[in-house]
């Protein structure tokens, strides 16, 4: 008999499958392939994209680099074909009953490496944490920019994942508004505050590490889990363990701990489901927000195994065919080597 | 500068392009193409299917038909492979801090014809009727069944929109709970109607057909419109201009007009962009629910043009590189033939 499980922080109803559940093998999945071709992210090509924003360029004892030169290890710039526009001020009008904004927001490429036949997930840990290093330097300076209310950090890996360049990158999209599934998880664990006076995802965190069952890794500072009513098939959370509202603020040791739970993680899905296309998107709160205690930013991690599905998007109803406890334990037993962090 | 778009009933907001606005000529689509093979829903294949539980067999003045053999125009049939179960009782538990329900329902199959070859927007006028038809039949059926809250009538048309069998079908899932993007559109129209003291739905329709940018067309009963704030491109809303919360409670020249509704909408769709995979889903009030003054039953037709967003289910967040005006536009523009309605 098959299940209805409600999502605790958004009430979002789905169903899983238990009677005929999909293995990793069962997946008609669009694998990522390298198709080659003039890349402008790759190694020599840096005045092939807008100014660069930030890099880090690990110094050799000469003078200092040169930007948008080789030698760098990330590299941040504007998107080429960005969604919003960084200049004007924010027009807030109504049209007759409707709301608008002008489009003001930054649209920005975080270059992972120059390899272009790198992954995030063949990267080094200490590599990986740069990158997440390069995440909280933007975070921190464009939250300066009063405009914006929400920064939204992602990466879409694999053409059927929506990556339209194949070399590795994720993107920061700045916004004047918050969009709705931040909105909904932000209202969602307040109300569970206001009732339990416990944040919604510690007692996630508390439960899912007792019971085990969708327990997939976990080191000093994370847990890796799947939820318990996951939309996907091999939906993956990596979670602090200790509360903390705001990724940006997160402790030095916090990052090096998440490049490893990242690591592992893409390794592993790499492993079982054969390099799939993936979504990975960072929860975070509102970047004027202070601190809150019913908020707990987390990332969410969502491989591409299933061809589409055009209506979960009119209806907001998934019928997820690969039960989390079944996906955690092979996510859990797959064996990958997790060489020591090395040096840039 | 592009604008950001509120959507005046769940509060969605959305990016819409204006500067490099997409024609319908620049989606790189897939197409909606028929691949062969044994179908179960053929003509003649009536025992391939689990027994019917409604038929339309026009009479001929003769004895009876017997079910399951042809001489049928429109066939329900349960879905061989339903993701609910239609035996058991409901069982509402707990799981620690979280909640399920066992998974309860039903899942049923519209074949909206015996011809494999036919779409929807190919059938007369009178056939998509009795295709209406059939989803009231099914729904005054099932809203007997006290443990069902809700009745999603959708269409997955075309591979890339989800459709496993390329035979023109619809589908029917009744639910023992209610499916989050329907709970979000009540509250966001109650909210609106605690306010105004008005159905937000017949507001936006007033203001709609008044300044007509939007409209692509209109009958004595519906208009058919792009939404302000579209997730897709080409997204389009079919709307009863007459305030009705159910679809099942809609008269009989209601189901006639809307049936040339569809018809035009899915001819100019074709025509406009080339047969396009599409969703479209029925959004109707709870089964279970009195007539209610706030909420609105309508259709929304959602082409599937773009290759993928898995972002977007992660965030609530889109990118729409169509203005609804000008998606509209090239919509209301298309001429179709639309023939005269001929009997079965």
């Amino acid at each position: 008999m098959p299940e209805l499980r409600k999502d605790p922080i958004v009430g979002r109803w789905v169903i899983i499958s238990t009677d005929r559940a999909k293995r990793p093998t069962d997946f008609l999945r669009e694998r990522f392939v390298h198709k080659g071709g003039f890349c402008p992210f790759c190694y020599g090509n840096e005045t092939k994209t807008p100014p660069e924003i930030l890099a880090y360029r690990p110094s050799n004892g000469g003078p200092p680099a040169q930007p948008n030169t080789p030698g760098w290890t990330v590299r941040v710039v504007p998107n080429k074909f960005p969604a919003l526009g960084i200049e004007g001020s924010l027009n807030r009008q109504a049209e007759g009953m409707f709301d608008k904004v002008t489009g003001i927001g930054a649209h920005e490429v975080i270059i992972e490496s120059p390899e272009h036949l790198e992954t995030l997930a063949t990267l080094p840990e200490k590599r990986i944490e740069d990158v997440l290093w390069a995440y909280r330097d933007r975070i921190l300076d464009l939250k300066q920019d009063r405009r914006f209310r929400y920064i939204l950090i992602f990466k879409n890996h694999g053409e059927a994942a929506g990556a339209s360049l194949e070399h590795p990158h994720g993107q920061l999209i700045a916004l004047p508004i918050l969009p709705k599934h931040i909105v909904e998880e932000l209202e969602g664990a307040k109300q569970y505050y206001l009732i339990k006076e416990r944040c919604v995802y510690c007692d996630i965190i508390r439960q899912e590490t007792e019971a085990g069952v969708r327990i997939i890794a976990e080191n000093d500072s994370f847990v890796t889990l799947a939820p318990y009513a996951p939309r996907f098939p091999f939906e993956t959370w990596v979670m602090p363990k200790r509360h903390e509202s705001a990724f940006e603020n997160a402790s030095s040791k916090t990052y090096q701990d998440l490049a490893r739970a990242l690591k592992q993680l893409l390794m592993k899905s790499d492993r079982v489901l054969d390099n799939p296309a993936y979504n990975l998107v960072i929860h975070s709160a509102p970047i004027q927000d202070p601190a809150l205690d019913h908020f707990h930013w987390h990332i969410e991690f969502m491989p591409k195994l299933t061809k589409t599905a055009g209506f979960e998007w009119g209806t907001g109803f998934y019928i997820n065919p690969t039960p989390p406890e079944e996906a955690a334990r092979f996510l859990r037993e797959a064996r990958v080597e997790t060489p020591q962090t090395v040096g840039k």
